[in-house]
């Protein structure tokens, strides 16, 4: 049985501005994200589910259930990765027909749920001999991957109505709330090492109705300030436990886990209204967009603790932006922007899954990126698996869950957040809409929005923060659209009404604060919605070595067909003398000798030969 | 009984072509090290030991002899922090009289030995209960901890003639060298996690002439490349393990292993002319000066696993560059310049005491950076002292020895590798010369050597690297000098024969190598030996948002007297606005407006109110 299924449900919640479509209700038929849809579920989910039986970590469970010989294999948090497969498999399965993967879905869960302890307590790394350290080091991810079990198990409840996942999620989560909360309720209040549950307990919320599981996570963004988790490496702060989440106005410490608590103190507002969590949410977005964030939208600046960095510490080459603080990111915008309808968020979002999202996959979908580096000697390649597995799993249940981030609605209004062709149907959210959209959106600006089911409503387009001159046609009919904004048109439409949004598509040159001194005399460059970069295989020249300049006249071009279709930029610029010998050596001007430049998409690098690579570019003949 | 003492012996080095002269030969009246020196005996000796007792460093000695109840404190590589402060402590004693540093060093050694097994053995963690732990996991410093006392019982030894801590040392070599070894010896071919114990046990060889301890540093440098040592975390390269040491052309991993692996390899050169080793340190010397290094002379591009990164991976904000590994360096060159008299060894090992060894200590000589970043926003200050308090006493040791790196002898010359005003007596090393250095180098450029005992004998001064014009005046008569070597005076000297080395001062402008892509564009300033940075104290405008005239006229000036005594220079340059709120914006010229710089030494930066600094600037006006 298919259902009515949204990943982030906010259809209830009272302090949601929008909400979500039915995955289904968008269907994916363009160029880009539909062959990677297709390859995640024909290629990504199938080898990451053989990952996870090589590595033993379904066999944990079976072990951990006394239905299989032998110990615990692997690193302690490592149930995650398979909950957050599964998860992608939910949801897939309401997008893509794939009856095996359904059938190894439910051998995996009945693995699962036998390792569940009667007092609801599921882990299989504190099985056996370890039972007895359960809930003494919260360093350890027990909350962590509870909350993940939650999240596949409300995907796979909603896809298909099974509820066995469901059942042991909640008995998961009935055992910590009994365990866990207020002092004068008894319980313990405990700052949990790494943040997930608190947004896993809210969609549980929202797909259980238990009020418990609100109040809980409610509790859990709420404890955390009381200094009571570090280690002999990191302090409070690395945790965000070193002061109360709602005066925290900075976002610091590990990357993935800041983001992860962001989010999940986000759906908290969205279904309390509470001001104080929003005035830190709000604090912590600008800090972040301000000046913490890689120009691609990728977050954490440190390898050492996978941290993000002080203001304005933006290292390209030791870069980490981790895939997963990318796809954290992703969760946290898609949050704040159904809770307040602000084209920032999506413009973000849209902007951190083309550049900081998707450099993390292969085109084959079977390689990953765990850091993402903005210049690299060519030496960093992506991996099939990692022992560290986060990355892999979290790519699937994106990419498996990608058309829910294309619109929403609100009473009577159809928002478009992204353009990607395809239709979009509104049936069973409360609106009764449905528009087609045709584009070659990424790498084409004409957007043509027709409608196929008429109807009193509006339409809201966004319009991105870079499309200054943007134009929509309406039936014809010319009208400015203002970046960075939601144009809207509320008319009674008919089957076929077209609206035409023209978004300018002229490569553009952007620079960094001059704080971030590692980019001062330094450009990047993006058209549309695509942070570009320089790759060795298209130049004879090291990539170093190559200026670009102020002045260039631009081509765009049909770029390398190894990389599938896509634009590729040609611009003018000089390559300057590498001479083996000196690192340092008397200053002298440097004019270089005339070159041409081919820059490629930057989530597409590293598909090719091993080469250095390199986002920002000095920039020459101001 | 103060004794002959040398830091580094290579008084009867098969291979060195220089020897080193006792360190009371050379006496220092300068601004720059005697203060410093005379801080470090009054300051910084005296309040390490403080250090060590109240984090129960000396206490865990008693405590593993069952002298005092308690178990062992701290990191389980504390003993060899103690045993650095002792080996400071030991050469400290040899050029300054300091009786209560004595006395209480003679107790710490009563406390170190007395926990010394029957067996030799000695190490505080691996006691009581961990005692059967011994010599299972190599990644536990116990072989490093080893190496620090036989460097500290060494310095005693050599400085007052105590055997105490020599015997204790030679107990822990010999039961090292019963279990350790070639297989067919029926030992142990083990290879150790943290190098240290190779240039240990070739100075206890110096010491003590027992050819064991040689054979078995050879031993401990040729075991390498077994792919024996890794982690969960870190690899067999970070471990200097995954080839043979004589194959490994970089420097690679963790940057104090592999320059103390360095330092040790090329001891044991020094001692047995191995031309397969001198050729893998001819190549990591190569590759480190050529693409892996800091322009400070810091090494150390990560904070991950405190490692030396990729060529040309030299991140400013980021860069580890931990003290010890400078010091690491000055150890290393030290050794290739005694045994080859090559200029460059004494270039880059004065350039790094003063650019990346100095900075790691306070003016006050009580607090420390572990890191040395290129640029900062200012929240990068110095601690009192470390959990992992390596580098403390590493600089300490280095102070009381710093009279040693001055000057070496062959069997007619007096070589002159460094300037500072004092005196040198050759008396004991086999040449019978002396003379006096006035000079205020390195502010000002002009060197006096003046005879003071005459004889024929050979004088070599070191003429830097960047010296381009410099002149030498003997006794009135003038010469060219050659950068990068030394000029050699040979002659029947008499008493007041003079000679005036001419260096040239002004301040330059350097670039880095094109592929340290931070850098491109931007500039490092130095004069003479010294580089300069920027910092916020002396500037109204953001320290990030200045930039330097390619075509500045300089003024040198007496810097801010908060610094002491040194020479600031003011440069002329443009300031760029620093708006908040975007981070990425639409790159436009920005030609900025006209501001004075005031660049003060870059070892000099922090020891004022917290601020921003900076070292590589963007260069405007090419």
């Amino acid at each position: 049985m298919k259902r009515t299924t949204y990943v982030v449900d906010t259809t209830k919640s009272l302090h949601a501005l929008l909400r979500p479509l039915p995955l289904q209700g968008v269907q994916l038929r363009d160029t880009f994200w539909a062959p990677r849809i297709h390859t995640n579920a024909h290629v990504t989910l199938p080898s990451q589910y053989t990952h996870c039986e090589e590595t033993e970590r379904i066999a944990n469970f079976r072990r951990a259930a006394g239905r299989e010989e032998g110990e615990f294999v692997g690193l302690f948090f490592n149930d995650s990765d398979v909950y957050k497969w599964l998860e992608a498999v939910g949801s897939n399965d309401v997008i893509s027909d794939s009856p095996a993967l359904q059938i190894i879905a439910r051998s995996v869960v009945a693995d699962i749920v036998s390792a569940q302890r009667s007092d609801g307590y599921l882990n299989s790394y504190f099985s056996k001999a370890r039972s007895d350290e359960r809930w003494t080091n919260f360093d350890l991810h027990e909350m962590y991957c509870a909350g993940h079990l939650m999240q596949a198990a409300v995907a796979i409840y909603r896809g298909n109505g099974d509820r066995v996942a469901l059942d042991a999620a909640c008995g998961m989560a009935d055992h910590i709330d009994a365990t866990f909360g207020p002092v004068d309720q008894g319980k313990r209040p405990i700052t949990d090492g790494h943040p997930e549950i608190e947004l896993a307990l809210v969609e549980l919320y929202r797909a259980t109705n238990n009020q418990r599981y609100l109040t809980l996570a409610d509790f859990m963004v709420s404890v955390r300030g009381a200094n009571q988790i570090r280690n002999k490496v990191f302090d409070y702060d690395y945790y965000q436990d070193h002061v109360p989440y709602r005066d925290l106005d900075v976002v610091i410490g590990h990357a993935v886990r800041m983001l992860y608590l962001a989010a999940g103190a986000t759906d908290v507002w969205l279904e309390t209204g509470d001001a104080s969590l929003k005035r830190a949410i709000d604090a912590q977005w600008l800090n972040l967009t301000q000046k913490r964030m890689y120009v691609s939208g990728g977050i954490g600046s440190r390898w050492h603790g996978e941290a993000i960095g002080d203001d304005y510490e933006l290292p390209n080459d030791t870069a980490y932006t981790e895939t997963c603080a990318a796809i954290a990111s992703v969760m946290w915008n898609w949050r704040l922007l159904q809770g307040t309808g602000e084209a920032r968020y999506a413009d973000l979002l849209e902007w951190t899954l083309y550049n900081a999202v998707m450099p993390g996959l292969s085109l084959s979908g079977s390689e990953y990126f765990y850091q993402n580096p903005l210049s690299n000697n060519g030496s960093h390649r992506r991996s099939a698996w990692f022992g560290c597995a986060c990355c892999p799993p979290n790519v699937a249940r994106l990419l498996a869950q990608l058309g829910s981030y294309v619109a929403s609605v609100d009473n009577d209004t159809l928002w478009i957040h992204t353009y990607i062709q395809g239709s979009i149907d509104t049936r069973g959210s409360g609106l009764d809409a449905a528009v087609q959209v045709t584009t070659d959106y990424p790498w084409d600006g004409r957007i043509r929005v027709s409608v196929t089911r008429g109807g009193q409503w509006g339409l809201k387009l966004r319009v991105p923060s870079w499309a200054s001159g943007a134009t929509v046609l309406i039936n014809g009919e010319r009208r400015a659209a203002q970046p960075d904004s939601y144009v809207t048109i509320r008319r009674a439409w008919q089957i076929g009404d077209e609206v035409v949004l023209d978004l300018p598509m002229n490569p553009r040159l952007m620079s960094a604060h001059p704080a971030v001194q590692n980019n001062a005399g330094r450009v990047a460059v993006a058209r549309g919605p695509i942070l570009y970069c320089v790759e060795q295989a298209d130049h004879e020249q090291p990539v170093a070595s190559l200026h670009i300049d102020a002045r260039t006249k631009w081509q765009v071009v049909d770029g390398p067909s190894a990389l599938g279709h896509h634009k590729a930029l040609h611009a003018s610029g000089t390559t300057v003398a590498t001479p083996e010998g000196a690192l340092y050596a008397p200053w002298r001007r440097d004019a270089g000798s005339p070159v041409t430049l081919t820059l490629i998409p930057y989530h597409l690098w590293a598909n090719r030969e091993a080469g250095a690579m390199n986002v920002w570019i000095t920039v020459e003949n101001q």
